[in-house]
């Protein structure tokens, strides 16, 4: 029996993604800060990542299999630079530990396009495109992709990095950029998107689930870029969600705004391993606008 | 007042470092996990690194201006892959922090060569060759430079990331190539030198303390390798020493070795920032031999 451990499982990315472990025949252990009642599919235990002798005593009482690692500081405006990143850096090193002395077969850890030089030519490559974090989360991570091979190596376990570029769907934190336009919108207000230059590589958030799931599920072994392959412009997104929302002329555009680069990634490794995303971006942002609009109802004050 | 705590004092550079900082105004506060006898240059505390409550109350103590961090695992033919140098990351990690937080100024961090991919073309550059650490030693070392640089930002101190490559000289481990060598040579006995071809880059172990010195008085930011610029053949090495002993047909060069590669580092960074090593690789090695040749005189079991 194949046991997967799922730190941050209740998080934006890891609750899109125990359904889809569990239906690939995975027994799912689920840990989150927060108690979650447990059903068939998923047994939810409550720990602290942060807290060494409970991540021993939960490893040493799952005795996983599988270990996804996608528990960190994801707090918008704070993660980028908060110091906590040296704590879940610390974290994480353990843990990789502790699976590898309790005979763990395989990890995936989740890395960030911030790893990646900024300044490198798009799209952004596994093999080729220098590595250069310039802020604490991306060099936590990429410091952390570093040792789980190492550690990996060196207790035998086979381990994956994933490196998400941008992500949106259902359930995203409202005040980051596709929920805090959608909602202006629903909401019938005017807005203005900043970085409308900006071009960017998205993918829905059921998709990335998906990437993952299929990453975790495959032997490869190294880095794997969870991207579209495909850079849209932060304007053409704006003006995709007003049109969904039936109010074209809702956003405007900041016409001082700079260059804001282009941030893609090439997606030729995660597709050898036979993902294709399901949702392209017009209808991703369809089905994230009506997940808002049903929220909004229920709840007018939910984002 | 600039006061220096250095981690490590009392290992092979450590111990040549001391006197140096000294004598250019630090105030040295010496840390090892062994007693020494302080003197009007050094104070020495007693502290083991890897304890989180030791080093946090140390830093208090102290109050550092400076960091010169130097301990690490250094057991011979066991540090590229132990464990420990996940402990060793992690106790550096919070190290940088407490230093930090604590209001240092200027931190010093010894890395490693094996943090460049070593198939790539030599002199290795700090700015242009990739790295591609190949084990756990490599790993935690490059994870740390990236992660001191961010750490620095944050708590605005600034860093340099020193990146020796071969050393050699009084007081080094016996099991480690030149003493095995100088030893059998000044024992009577022959040996093998078992990978001739190779070629390293060595400098010996006054001018890589001078080189940490130069490197932390200085306000360069970055990494910088400790490197003479030059590679030499170990068979070449081999042959200098047993002339230096006056035997040389002692050391039989093994035909059957590989092709050992070449890791040579540029020094045209450290030599900008005003340092030129005093030995050339023959006075440093006839000062190695002599302190051997006192060394099995005084004791003869003592290699």
């Amino acid at each position: 029996m194949k046991t997967v451990l799922v730190t941050g499982a209740a998080g934006f990315i890891g609750g899109h993604t125990l359904q889809r472990l569990a239906t690939r025949g995975y027994k799912v252990e689920a840990v989150s800060r927060v108690a979650h009642p447990s059903s068939d599919a998923v047994c939810w235990r409550k720990a602290d990542i942060l807290d060494i002798d409970t991540v021993e005593k939960l490893i040493y009482e799952v005795r996983p299999t599988h270990l996804l690692h996608l528990a960190w500081i994801t707090e918008h405006g704070i993660y980028w630079n908060a110091p906590e990143n040296v704590e879940w850096l610390i974290a994480s090193l353990k843990l990789l530990e502790l699976f590898g002395r309790a005979g763990g077969e395989r990890a995936v850890g989740l890395g960030t396009c911030a790893e990646y030089d900024w300044s490198a030519p798009p799209p952004f490559c596994e093999a080729t495109t220098p590595l250069l974090p310039r802020n604490l989360y991306g060099a936590a991570k990429n410091s952390l992709s570093l040792m789980q091979s190492q550690i990996g190596r060196h207790f035998h376990f086979k381990q994956a990095w994933c490196r998400p570029f941008f992500l949106y769907g259902p359930g995203e934190n409202p005040s980051r950029l596709v929920p805090s336009l959608a909602c202006s919108l629903l909401r019938g207000e005017s807005t203005v998107c900043r970085d409308p230059n900006a071009i960017r590589d998205f993918l829905h958030v059921n998709d990335i689930a998906e990437a993952i799931a299929t990453v975790l599920d495959s032997d490869y072994e190294g880095a794997v870029n969870l991207s579209s392959g495909h850079g849209t412009e932060i304007g053409e997104i704006a003006n995709m969600l007003s049109i969904l929302v039936g109010r074209p002329t809702a956003i405007s555009h900041d016409r001082n705004a700079h260059d804001g680069g282009s941030l893609v990634g090439d997606a030729s490794v995660l597709t050898s391993l036979g993902f294709l995303p399901k949702f392209d971006l017009r209808s991703g942002l369809a089905d994230t606008v009506e997940w808002w609009r049903d929220r909004l109802r229920a709840a007018p004050e939910g984002c």
